[in-house]
């Protein structure tokens, strides 16, 4: 692409960085804001630059949150015993959606996945470990997409896990393998956590 | 969607008001940032502001432009009683990219589109008929897409032009009808320039 103007070019460079976004949809978006009023960009890069640099995560279960206890965590009538782990916060909306899980969370923030150079040190694995530790947890339910990574993952931290006297659950699949959570209807999900079965009974599968 | 953040709930909902972007893939995108550096957004909204608020038009084509006449209109090698109407700064870089073309450009800035409230007095149409009153145009080439408001605005146009001396021309299609000019080819694009056709004769088919 030849650009006429090298603060398009940029700016098209720099929208294109984002995943999915090509170079011909970056210019589709980055003209759209030459149409709005200025107001529209700058809404959209104060939004972006506020939230990146003052967001904040949850210090027990890794939310993204505004303050550093989130709401479900500081909710005292949620189960503490009872910890979900899940991919992203995306992962927890989703669930929360389904109004059926009264536990906490435990947000991983990613899987292991070797290709991709993602190790549990990557990930918020350790702080789970410690929650195990402290003796307050009693079951740990697997929440993470059924892929192969998300497989491998559950399996690594059912191995830390079992160390301690802790239940593993992995919800229920009535969506089919390879699925991604958050597209799954509410009803499905809501059912296939009410529904979860032991950990050690998946592998048999 | 419930959100655990105000933020992130902020910077979704402006980076889903981008045409064709819904609430997941903004939620997507903006999760793909907080897991980039920091300096990734702000590249990226340094990009958009400077553009948005520092951008140029050329003064003679509309064309975005970083200088008040752009390349184009300031080289002389190129034939300024040639003029092409195009809809957007795209077409100029489809066109320009098949180096068939040495004259020079009238960038609409949109079609007529009564339906979405798009009259001539919103576009670039004025300053085109201004140009043809100064003599120096000799033929002016419609290049706009082969949709009803495309028609529509090239017949508008058509209609200024008829009292001055000034051939008009459209674009040769090899193309089907409906199709996009900045996803054409560039073989049938350059092509469709050098064997453009009188309008009137388009008018007959
Ligand atoms: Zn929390
Ligand atoms: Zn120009």
């Amino acid at each position: 692409m030849e650009f006429s103007s090298k603060l398009l070019e940029n700016a098209v460079y720099e929208m294109s960085q984002l995943p999915g976004v090509g170079k011909r949809t970056a210019l589709r978006l980055v003209l759209h804001l030459l149409r709005q009023p200025e107001s529209q960009t700058h809404h959209l890069t104060e939004a972006l630059n506020t939230m990146r640099d003052t967001i904040k995560f949850c210090k027990k279960c890794h939310n993204i949150s505004d303050v550093e206890l989130c709401e479900i965590c500081s909710n005292p009538n949620r189960d503490a015993s009872l910890v979900c782990v899940v991919e992203d916060v995306r992962d927890v909306m989703a669930i929360e959606n389904t109004s059926q899980y009264r536990g906490l969370y435990h947000v991983l923030g990613g899987k292991i996945s070797p290709l991709d150079g993602v190790g549990p040190q990557d990930l918020n694995i350790y702080s789970l470990i410690d929650k195990a530790k402290s003796g307050e947890v009693k079951e740990v339910i697997f929440a993470l997409s059924s892929t192969m990574e998300g497989d491998t993952t559950n399996f690594y931290i059912y191995r830390q896990l079992e160390a301690y006297d802790i239940k593993t659950s992995t919800i229920a699949r009535g969506i089919s393998v390879g699925d991604e959570l958050e597209y799954a209807d509410e009803v499905t999900l809501g059912r296939s956590i009410l529904h979860r079965i032991p950990f050690e009974n998946s592998l048999k599968s």
